[in-house]
């Protein structure tokens, strides 16, 4: 069995808390929490809930701790700290950062003599791994990337600080024209406008004006200016009701050129009903793998790029050949 | 600079052939056949042709061979053959046997000190990597694999060999009401039928009976009488007009569940002009990670699931960490 710890409980830390039960060779070693375990109320009642500080007392009883905290400022720092003691897995998606993050958590890891996975998850994740399978297998041809329909964080949390926002939220939808255009073999460069839209369903404090807060969102510059971005009004009960989950998703395509002018077009989609769900079981796979990089006597941090598929799969490589390839 | 053989030219040879164009770190030592070379006009004027008997004497001047022979005859013989000699990589395809077919590829390999890529493609390949990465990341669910709308070259033999058929072309199509279901999240058990009907397009020699000819195709086991079949007769100036390219293409979709009951949907799609061009591009990509395993020192056979995605990427691991990931 591969002992998993949690450390960080928040929508991440249930979604790997459920992942792991979903997974025969796994159990769960314990949460690890900066809130008093107390206070915590976990998905299955025998989760055991600890301090984060009793974390360098269980050293021996953790495979491998998946960080479940965020990229804003956890990660960050929590990775290269714990990957000293720890084999670690964690979703650090600041893209611009990532080859700083690989080289600390990395040193990190090595001089401990641990094995670290980054950046895990699906973009990064297996979004960034059909990128590179994709513009390797048809060196000419244009990518593209679409999100969504989905929520934004970064962008809801933009609208919420708003003079007047109460609460909102914001969705991402890629446009379906561009989408089918992709599709259909077209490989022009498309403009952030002629790909995604954006929509905002706003709760206003009484008496708040409006016009004022829908013309605040739809000219805020790199959020929402180069973007058509629709603004509904809405109640707080409406917000419950059917705002509340967090369905995600897109599509990599690559719609590339073979021969003489051959259109060969890639694609790959998820249509999730819970991103922080979704995303967990990526992180728990990739445990997996870490496990067993960890017991071949590897270490430092590795990327997605770097490990090889059937190290996710909790089948054998003989049955993979036998049944899966 | 990677140097590549090609080992049989027909519409595989003839795609590598381009391929090794698209790819700056390449270049072609040479088309190697069974035909005398003096027959062979080759895509590019200056792509050198030489009689498969030469190969002993080029194992200095090629990287890797690539095996463009089909699965039928020629891959379960010359894979072992050439793996003793040299690095290579094939697109065997015979699903039953490729445990055995990996083991004798494997074992030539080692004792010759070469590096060997089995099955690499598209189905075999990107879709078993594609199935291998769904179902570890969503242990809970059903994949379905939908192919088409492509020839299949079993089926369009089969209706060949029927009397009365000059020539004949298939094509498989997915049902496209399940592909949406299974799109929406259905995970329900599919007969043949439900995924796949069947096309062909059959020129009649004169005076043959029609309505035979169209009775032998729909009731034929296995092939045909599982699914629901189209059967159109067309002339040989339509057939040569309308049915000599080889588009292909098809989805393999997991539908799965995470948490309670929360739906996901992982798709992975190809829709190609051209099947060879496209499986001759995988060839070339698996052909750059041959290399660098051999040039790490690495011996044997291995599939697809044992490749990390970066090793198919003419980009540095450094670049793909910065624009990639």
């Amino acid at each position: 069995m591969i002992r998993i710890g949690i450390c960080g409980y928040g929508n991440l830390g249930r979604g790997v808390e459920r992942a792991v039960r979903m997974n025969s060779d796994m159990e769960l070693a314990g949460v690890f929490s900066r809130r008093d375990p107390e206070t915590i109320r976990t998905v299955y009642d025998e989760t055991q809930v600890y301090s984060v500080d009793v974390l360098p007392e269980m050293k021996d009883s953790i495979d491998v701790l998946i960080l479940c905290g965020g990229s804003a400022t956890d990660l960050g720092v929590q990775s290269p700290q714990y990957a000293a003691d720890f084999n670690i897995v964690d979703s650090f998606d600041n893209h611009s950062v990532i080859p700083e993050h690989i080289a600390a958590v990395g040193a990190a890891a090595e001089a401990g003599g641990h094995m670290a996975v980054v950046s895990a998850g699906w973009d990064p994740g297996l979004f960034s791994v059909n990128r590179l399978y994709a513009e390797s297998v048809l060196p000419e041809g244009s990518t593209y990337t679409f999100w969504g329909r989905g929520v934004s964080q970064g962008h809801s949390d933009a609208v919420r600080r708003i003079e007047g926002v109460a609460d909102a939220i914001q969705y991402t939808i890629p446009v379906e024209e561009a989408l089918e255009r992709v599709r259909e073999g077209c490989r022009e460069e498309m403009t952030a406008r002629q790909q995604h839209r954006r929509q905002c369903f706003v709760v206003a404090e009484e008496g708040a004006d409006l016009d004022r807060i829908r013309h605040d969102i739809v000219t805020m510059p790199a959020y929402f200016e180069p973007y058509d971005t629709e603004v509904n009004f809405i109640t707080m009960e409406e917000m419950d009701r059917d705002h509340r989950n967090m369905p995600h998703g897109g599509s990599v395509i690559r719609s590339g050129v073979t021969g003489e002018g051959t259109s060969q077009v890639y694609e790959f989609s998820l249509k999730l009903g819970s991103n922080p769900e979704f995303t967990s079981s990526v992180l728990v796979a990739y445990a997996r793998a870490c496990f067993r990089m960890a017991a071949a006597g590897e270490t430092g941090a590795r990327s997605v790029f770097e490990i090889a598929p059937y190290l996710l799969s909790p089948r054998s490589l003989e049955e993979l050949h036998e049944h899966t390839l």
